[in-house]
């Protein structure tokens, strides 16, 4: 750690993202860790409790929060008003419209001002507006492994919109939290497959509106609780239109991303090949204008705190893979 | 076991799907075990190694294949000529035209005409077919769990056909043989996810086939191997039509199926949920015209030994469940 | 069920061991589930909250308890003052000794007359006592595997007292109990293993009591949690005297034993041969007077659910293994 | 890599401690991997098959050996005679007395005398002769996690030898190599506990051997092999003379020790703490004279290939802990 490093705080420290935005932070060459709190839902936890001027005292110039979305929205006011850039790994900002909370997250949104403000913290697509951004919208984790591979495929008008687009998602068990619940029991999990939030999950509203010509009415997703502790495999079904080949597409778009790879064309990754890492591994298979894509990450890392990572190294001036593995 | 009871070999014992047909057959009321001997594949396992001879010795009544494709092909016609009726639980007489199996299996079937007179053995909609048949060809274990849900569906035109309906199917690692290869070392599978068979694995042409109106331009199965024993979840999505509803169908279809199941509307099954059980579990939600559908079994069970029971009671004249637990 | 089934009810159906009960009670061909409750720690699963009068007006002639030591502690006096006969599943009434108790469980017990009344309910050993018992302890699921293949040993004096008998036991998950707990979190218990309970683990004192000669400083138990759902397996490590076999013993003493299994000598047995049976399968292998036995059983079979149907069936006077599979 | 980095060879690259190796000196700021092979058992992986001219033109300092025991037997005098030092990972040089080889290898040596110029590579007591060694021979993963808790219990004689040490090793899959064996088919292994080469494993003469005073007739080592892909959990019970603590002996020895980690007297570790880490964690609880020693470590670090770079550092003059993370 040397003297000139920037002064990161994290709120909601215990959690399995918190965790790991305390891992990565410390290991950086560039931020220290200033200022590490529980959020409120572990606070039996040991770690110091939040409150707002203790953390002022650790004069943070940067907030990372690994707290639950009505906590986040409420804290984020806060913080910026001490100064502090904040990058908020919960959901509270990553949608514009706040009807859209009312729907898909079931509270009234509280700082409507600030959804218009907050940018979504995609560095591949939004590096400049992060780079000036006093508040960032963390991706969430399946829609950073949705988005990634369809944003080209959208931009380039390559799909046929007559057509549902299915994304079907399978996640490790951290990306549910570190709270034990009865979904989370070990031998609730273990020997096990389940879907959850069928046609309602968060997730949706965040990758419609990020894709541009994606409607609710053509856009299907779908998560699944996997047995394993960390990654995520999305499955994305999708016909395309022109004889337009999406690995053409989007192996351009990526070839020189430093965290984004696409496969040699036919060959799909698993999970366990990005594990630790800050990649987001894509590969294409297709059959004539059926095309399946499957896109892979680590929940915790490129879906979670490496992410947030990536957008502190852009809002502060670093390099963009600083403190990250690829 | 009794002395009038029905006796059955059975080839390939050594392997997960044959174990179960052991275990199922010996448990059960009306039928004997004549004969166990390995397949090839399995020549260590200290199992008797198969000879025509020998089973012949045993004058099984039935006989169950639980070997590999080919081997299946070519060991019908020689265990029909002793006079025996076969379930054969490899895809080798699962579909009717020759050239499928070129294109999907890569070779050339050797007894064509078999294929014509051999009954698909899915109970629930060929229950007279199987009670007449010399030769069933049971399903496989991914295509049992969507064309359970689906048949009904298309068969009563509810499906919108200009959408592709996308089948994500999720497997336990025992549909992949006992056979060690690499991709089923624990440290392999162990955290762990990943598809396979992308746009060319052989239960697809199973379920386009069965599935009356189903195209292969509109039709996409994609399979994934999960880290647990035993199960199977496949998770479908499709669009209905003239608002019809996919839970009102099959929850009227399956009213009375002793093995099929039809959750109440909006909840989905768990693998779990069926375990050891001859169970498949059906699961509806809509919004609108998009539909997810969620099926389970058993791969071993249901999709495997379980169903080669209920074929057997079939064929033999006892009651259908026999034998099985529900 | 028929007519003249006994009437059986039970309290904290909830859990893991409390629903083994109900699906073996539910087979089973002579008992029927009068009554089924839920614990205190599991108020808010759905299922009936416990309450004396409610119970006592489903007539039970039996009453199995799978609830916390304390709480049966409480309930024992009063379900034998209705006159039913009780198999507790917890610590509550396994030693005679109050002021164990207070060592080893950190309370005081309320009934120590019913101590000295409790039957220790290992059926190959105390089955005339079992009969006749109001009240039977049914053991603990470390101690069954541990006291099964030593208590003849000590019996025969074959065990070199100056020397430590060890035992290391290792447990799946499903024995710390339904309730999420930090420790039960799959992602806690995913890629570990962990040792708890060191030199303090409750069926210590369990054990050395029932093993005749067996003292607290010659006699070391360390638990272990491993990332499976179902099973036990103990590994003891002990010196023989006057070139006495183990395995001579143990097989002598199993010979005839339905649900205890002696494999031959120098094999030893794992976990997954035993799961969802009432088996206790033994394995010995020794280099001179260095012994080492390897006991499996099923925790929520023989080592819970299961070994209380065995008692249920002998005070009811039923085949010893009726409902149970070997 | 700078230039002036020392060329270390890997012969066995595609083996999981090979691939270890591979990760480990590309990540390190002082040596390169200058030439990769496979060994005998991987010829079919598609990395290069040794050959010693091919190995020659790499011009190595140093070969790691990632083989089996005979392979490292004949390629040891090889390599040394092409001027390299060599680390060999395989059990084959580890003993000094060839009978020993016979009895718990079964082969016949067929160089003796490297038998005794060979180091055994334990850094934390041999540094010295590490630093000097033509040939270090690296310690197997469960005698690293038993030797590193129980030399200076040996060494202060605070053992009492009238009683057996007993260690009990679990272990996960990976140490079981990347072989496909029936033993490591995920099915077999999940949900799954298992004892193997009871009193029969070839790391109990290594421990043997290097603990002053130890005898095979008082310490028995048991393995297990547990449902998890990385880590040992070593459960050692003993007893202490003279009030000696073993808390104290070990927390004194290894006070500044990088890699070895005492916890607080009565604290025992889990193996996700160390996953990933060179670290050696040791707990040590007591009652009395009765000691209960917990140490863990992940088999592929350094129970393996971190310990091989520890060895590396040591003879090419490097800091200790370059390259590693604790």
């Amino acid at each position: 750690m040397n003297n000139y490093a920037r002064r990161v705080a994290i709120v909601g420290v215990t959690g399995y993202a918190g965790r790991e935005v305390e891992r990565l932070l410390t290991a950086h060459p560039q931020f220290q860790v200033a200022g590490k709190f529980a959020s409120k839902s572990d606070e039996k936890s040991g770690a110091e409790a939040l409150s707002l001027d203790r953390l002022r005292s650790f004069s943070p110039e940067g907030v990372v929060l690994a707290t639950e979305h009505e906590l986040s929205m409420h804290l984020v006011p806060e913080l910026l008003g001490l100064g502090a850039r904040v990058v908020d790994m919960s959901g509270a900002f990553r949608l514009k419209e706040p009807r859209l909370y009312q729907e898909w997250y079931g509270f009234e949104h509280t700082a409507p001002a600030l959804l218009q403000e907050a940018v979504y913290g995609l560095p591949e697509f939004f590096a400049e507006s992060i780079k000036a951004a006093r508040l960032v919208a963390n991706p969430g984790c399946y829609a950073t492994a949705a988005i990634l591979p369809l944003i080209p495929l959208y931009q380039a008008g390559a799909i046929d919109q007559t057509c549902t687009v299915v994304v079907d998602g399978k996640s490790g068990v951290s990306g549910a939290g570190r709270q034990p619940k009865a979904e989370t029991h070990f031998c609730e999990v273990n020997e096990n497959i389940s879907a959850y939030g069928v046609l309602k999950h968060r997730h949706t509203p965040e990758m419609v509106v990020q894709l541009p010509g994606a409607t609710f009415d053509r856009f299907v997703f779908t998560p699944h609780l996997i047995p394993v502790t960390r990654g995520i495999l999305n499955t994305i079904t999708l016909r395309t239109v022109d004889r337009m080949s999406a690995y053409a597409i989007l192996s351009e778009t990526y070839a020189k991303s430093p965290f984004v790879q696409v496969l040699p064309q036919g060959q799909v990754p698993n999970v366990q090949s990005v594990t630790k890492t800050n990649l987001c591994s894509i590969g294409v298979v297709n059959k004539g204008a059926n095309t399946v894509i499957v896109s892979v990450l680590d929940n915790l890392v490129k879906g979670a705190a490496g992410q947030a990572i990536q957008n502190l190294n852009l809002m502060f001036g670093f390099e963009p893979a600083a403190g990250l593995v690829a």
